[in-house]
């Protein structure tokens, strides 16, 4: 066996160079430190690619072996614990390479044969995402079926429906929950079709222009579960659009975080009072004994800030860059694991924090009877006995206006009272001023009416497998 | 005919207000400046509404014919241009609805119903930007086809591959040129993915918890040509996703185009001199006589900035919101429009300037020979005579070291100083080392070779049905 | 008098061009549709440039009595909207230039002299945000003024102090106002010190080099009232920093605006019901004859995001940018002019609106009163007392948790019950336990008590000039 | 000694709250893993809090002397590793006050008198952020002392000047590099103008309205070394704008870092090789042995999207949050360390690389014969013989045009030849059409004649204590 090329990287890169790296520049531009974390997806993908060199006979079936030895090894030393990390070898590519070129020689030296680190980079981060997606689609499920769950226990559950933050119409409780399965099923959308971007093979493209040895890339993509080969070098090296896309699904999800998020905050504020949270979502406070504090909505809201910048500092980062690989890329990392974190962290703990919201019906219920909730339905019965629409609206203007005045209810205001705005208004006006009466009434498809709720739910559990 | 509403919108909103807008408060609030540019897709809207409304019983057929009347001259008034927007009418729905009860009386005040201004826009974004999307992919194509063209005329043409802007490898214009087209087609496919999120009605959402009337949403859907029916009516109101996942689609879009800029800004600088481009997409200086600007390519990379801006503008917008619709959302528009716009004209003039792109195949044949390009060869050469890869790259830095020393490329070092560095070296390896061979040996799937590049071509064509 | 350079624009933009700009590479490229805005800049600037040429002896005191003589005339004619501003011309400047010649004959072709449209341009952008950098400074201080007035009103108004939208402890209201007036007052801070540094002079740098004629920028500096002049040639056309700066200003405020804004609809929302807002400040709905919506806090959070939006773009135009000068920056104008309305527009009816609340005392004084905001009070009061703040702090938490149980408020606790918690409590207890004293109690500098927050009223009055 | 609140802190809260924490809420909610980096200031802040609260006669002298020998050994035990830090204690504050009731006793729980986590926080991050601004400050002096220093030996040294990219006009390399200076000084004058808001004291706002113990917040103030202090309490414990203020500024800064980073790359690419770099800033390609890229330049240039990632990220997280504290606001912290650590360690590595940068004068001199970089020259000549500028500029645009139809510069056209565009035209033009004619010709202050950069030189070198 010759002399390992990386026993000298301390001293310098290659024979080329005149002087090691400085100890700083050394540390700005290693990225093992982080990357480690695609020690599996490295070895993954150049055991596709040995076993690929080895069925075109571009290396021996022994040097295929040996490779396939060496990293059993350094798998268990990884897993273990015990494989030493060298800062000087740069990144997770090169210091699974040395060791296995340390356990079985010349061999090791023969894997790299074909390709570069920046077709390799690229494969291990794909196939890394590809994983990590498939998490992230499982807890997107989870969530959605926690709010079935809680949405499928408070169908007639009433609550004002607010558009501006005032008080609209009546809505169920349930139905508000559906809302958010809407948002977190179109995330999941989302994710999926991604996916099929992302689960493409780069391995092959070599440095950026492919490479002079009979690769089959078809194979290794078929080895690694891949669903494609990606069409051009250049652009195998150089694209991450799918980190890009990633974090932008990721922004969504977290910008949909952050509404229930606000929600669940001004809920369970004293002056809304319509839910409370299990103690263990929440914390105290060092100073007031009585504070009971949403922390965990409110560091989910928070958290949205971080994934949102890691898209913008992703896009700051590929803009303007020529083609194809440049360092600046290695950038793309650090940004893509942490919003890979905290999604699939705060997924995870909404879908546990969801089971332990109580709902306070009574509370909600009061609340929509604040605010003239049912004025539409006046307008609407209005409409049925033949009023033009727009003059049933304005209408019904001039009757809130009374009862503010008077400080009631429309319900509250007796039917002479009624009758002076429009001579057509019966008795049966007040089943249409009730909130039962209103929310039953929408019931048209997607409506808040408890038999569509009800409907909804059933399509939700049958597409979620519940 | 009952009195019009809307004729006293300058005294006050309803009954329930005390006093009108002020002036500045109207000129803040308003969006009729610019969201009429939604009145086509509005009217659309409105008549599939009308049309269901008269199949379900819930208006007459008079008033139908009445308000398809109606709406058929509004139509002619806005394209002639004599159509008259108010202010004090906020938007484009409400100068619309006033003109049509104007025009045919109490049917016009009858076409409100069942619906909300908020489903009601919801719907007219998402017809419009269907239409657009369409437009856009059409552009997405077009370019594509120009770079297949100039692709197709230079897959022979050399120019040396760059990572890290130093010289890599040397690679076909064809080839680099189909790098973008990639990066075109992932960004139409994109497209497609979210139009079908895009194509979704909203109406019958009506305010926010779906309305009294018994409505055939499907039927809607169904005349205005899209593929499904929201499925909660808070969720309909309130979701821009589209919005910003349409954007987040044309910053990456942009981002290519920057990338692309980037290049051709390189190209065209006296140092490269590899292309030129049309002097109708340039411009001089006016001070310096001698200048040929390309300020086509740096405008549009310096409008991926914007586009950037307004996905991050959406997304602030939206991150926090309680349900369901907020006077925010209507900061949707202008971004959106923007970002339509400022795609359209940079896609519709890439793909010109495309065809107006001269390339100088010798200055860019004479870069690829400066820096080594072939060494890798060397190395593969190497590789073949049994040396490990590793092995074979340390080598190769020796021999590069001694050429620059030499002041030489690696091609013109004798034979016999080759033989220096490795004995195995014949008398073959003079062809490795030219730039023609070193890009016909990389004739992997997506390499550079001509071979596999006339095959990408082929395929690109079929696709594009070209 | 020669033929005029520019009549042949629409040919070529010089003789060394062969064709001239397409249709559509003109609309892509020319600004004169947005930076017309720059008009009287541009005249005061080539006013103060002309003056100095003909100061140092570079043209003729005819020429400058002639360019002076067009000068007024251009002003005059844009004033009464005759000036005839045309696409071919592409910008502002040229389009002025074109006209003075047109007007002037030579002498207008002399004003150029020593001049380039790189520095020209960055001089107009410098000295029309200087302008608008003034306006803002007063709508600033007049939003302060009107923060301290309704604060004066409402210094002994108690509202619930929350952290974590969790009732914490009573805050007078006009406290609560004058944490904005610190906000704001630190914007106006930050836009004082960004003045500093827009208000030097670039003019003189030519295109990127200087200029060979002894021009005296320092006297143009003095003309133009600037504070020095930009040092270095390069820097001084190509810096944008002052741009971005000020967006990254604006959009603090804006954040500022966004938080009050927050609050303005949570206490309009009936469930707080803490504040009116004037009529003229709000809208109606289309469906719901009910309501009253805050349109202008809403639609002023939402515009939060195009502001935030303006300062990203900003950013991904300039990053990564060589010198000196590239067309990319033609982009700066259209976010930075968006972003000076945006935020005048919102300072000005924020002003005005603060005029316009009501606040209701009893709701919000009733709202105080749920959740035990005097726990903190009576920690405080056992510390006194002698116990370490933490001992006293978990006591206190055990007598929420009886209060709780038996649904009244600490106040409501017999002292008896008290004393079981502790028994050195005494009957001077529930002086500590009102909101009154609570509120009287907090008397650090900073703090709520009703002498502090007037004694800060009094600071700011002095500090506004009120 | 009583018993420790904090011993039962994986139980519950407090007594209020029935169940702790699920572990995975801690993990969530925990910031102590990163928060620890304030453990210094966190504890010069408590002694500063303790000594003024013996000196009130809050707390007594032995408690004084007992909280100072606590903290001694705990500040010891931190630096030694040895401290113990606790997920279950939620953040550094209660890490370091549990550690020092454990040692000191009573003492210890006496010290969070009249202070709450909402102040002590807000105060740790400014103080640790001063101190972090001073070594930055520092950084910023070093670079500009390195730029200055290349300058001053590369006064004479003839580059192209780029506009467009295109050769615009020769320029000094010296006086290149002090184009970086200018933006670099304007950054230092950002960061002392936001060290000013940073250096204000929150401490004593307690939770959000002040305090009832009678602080003395001032001597506090003073005591840190702080230049005033926060006058409104809910202002206090809210503000987070001296973090985005401290973003935006290093996003600007890292825009400068990221423009001198584009320059590096392209001037060490082939194409140009203006310059080498210091092998030890630089890597070598696991596959092409010839590569030297420059990694350093590279890197840096893709963090500027880290940074301003982090600045977009602590705008949304802000945006539309209510007063007080919001537990949002823990997510302000890592944004603000991982600034601060990326800026300061590219500084460095910058500062150093500029002093490895050898400049390859002939081959920048060659550049800058390509282009015709002398064209406005042979204007302002023509001028100077009484030509209207843009009659000059025509006639040059001709003269340009003739030069390179024949492949020759300017100054290789034979005085015939230049005499048919202008009679005017004499021997002397050839020395007006060499580069150093051009170079000295601009010498207009901030111009690029060398006694112009050797002027600014002299400036820097004084301003800069050099």
């Amino acid at each position: 066996m010759t002399q390992n090329q990386f026993d000298k990287k301390s001293e310098a890169w290659s024979a080329l160079f005149s002087e090691p790296m400085s100890e700083l520049v050394q540390r700005y531009t290693s990225s093992v430190f982080f990357d480690k974390r695609l020690a599996q997806a490295d070895i993954e993908g150049s055991l596709a690619h040995a076993e690929m060199l080895a069925a075109q006979g571009i290396i021996g079936s022994q040097d295929l072996a040996d490779i396939q030895r060496g990293m059993a090894q350094i798998r268990s030393e990884i897993e273990a614990g015990s494989f030493e990390w060298k800062l000087a070898l740069e990144d997770v590519h090169l210091n699974i390479e040395a060791r296995l070129t340390q356990l079985v020689g010349d061999a090791g030296k023969r894997l790299h044969t074909g390709r570069s680190r920046n077709d390799q980079v690229a494969t291990d981060v794909r196939l890394w995402l590809r994983g990590e997606i498939d998490l992230i689609d499982g807890l997107l499920t989870d969530l959605q079926k926690a709010l079935v769950k809680i949405a499928g226990e408070n169908v007639d559950a009433i609550l004002p429906g607010f558009t501006h933050l005032q008080v609209a119409q009546p809505v169920s409780f349930g139905h508000h929950m559906l809302a958010y399965v809407e948002m977190f099923a179109r995330d999941a959308e989302r994710l999926a079709d991604l996916r099929r971007r992302v689960n493409r093979l780069p391995l092959g493209a070599a440095a950026l222009a492919g490479t002079s040895y009979p690769l089959d890339r078809e194979r290794v993509a078929r080895t690694l579960g891949m669903e494609g080969v990606c069409q051009n070098s250049l652009d195998a090296v150089s694209d991450r659009d799918f980190a890009i896309e990633f974090t932008a699904f990721a922004s969504l999800a977290m910008v949909h975080v952050s509404r229930f998020s606000e929600e669940l905050i001004l809920w369970m504020s004293q002056n809304f009072g319509f839910i409370q949270i299990a103690d263990r979502f929440t914390t105290g406070s060092s100073i007031m004994p009585q504070k009971k504090n949403p922390d965990v909505p409110e560091l989910a809201r928070g958290k949205t800030g971080r994934v949102v910048g890691h898209l913008m500092g992703l896009i700051t980062l590929m803009k303007g860059q020529p083609l194809a690989y440049n360092k600046d890329n290695q950038e793309d990392k650090e940004p893509l694991f942490d919003t890979v974190d905290t999604l699939k962290d705060t997924l995870r703990i909404f879908a546990e924090m969801v089971g332990g919201i109580t709902v306070r019906r009574e509370a909600m219920e009061a609340a929509a009877l604040r605010g003239y909730a049912t004025a539409t339905d006046l307008a609407d019965y209005l409409v049925k006995k033949g009023l033009p629409f727009r003059d049933a609206h304005e209408t019904v203007a001039h009757a809130v206006k009374t009862a503010i005045a008077e400080g009631v209810d429309l319900s509250q205001l007796p039917l002479a009272t009624l009758q002076q705005f429009n001579p057509e208004i019966g008795d049966d006006v007040f089943g249409v001023l009730s909130l039962r009466g209103s929310l039953e009434a929408r019931s048209t498809l997607g409506g808040t009416a408890p038999v569509q709720v009800t409907a909804q739910i059933a399509r939700h559990r049958a597409r979620l497998g519940d």
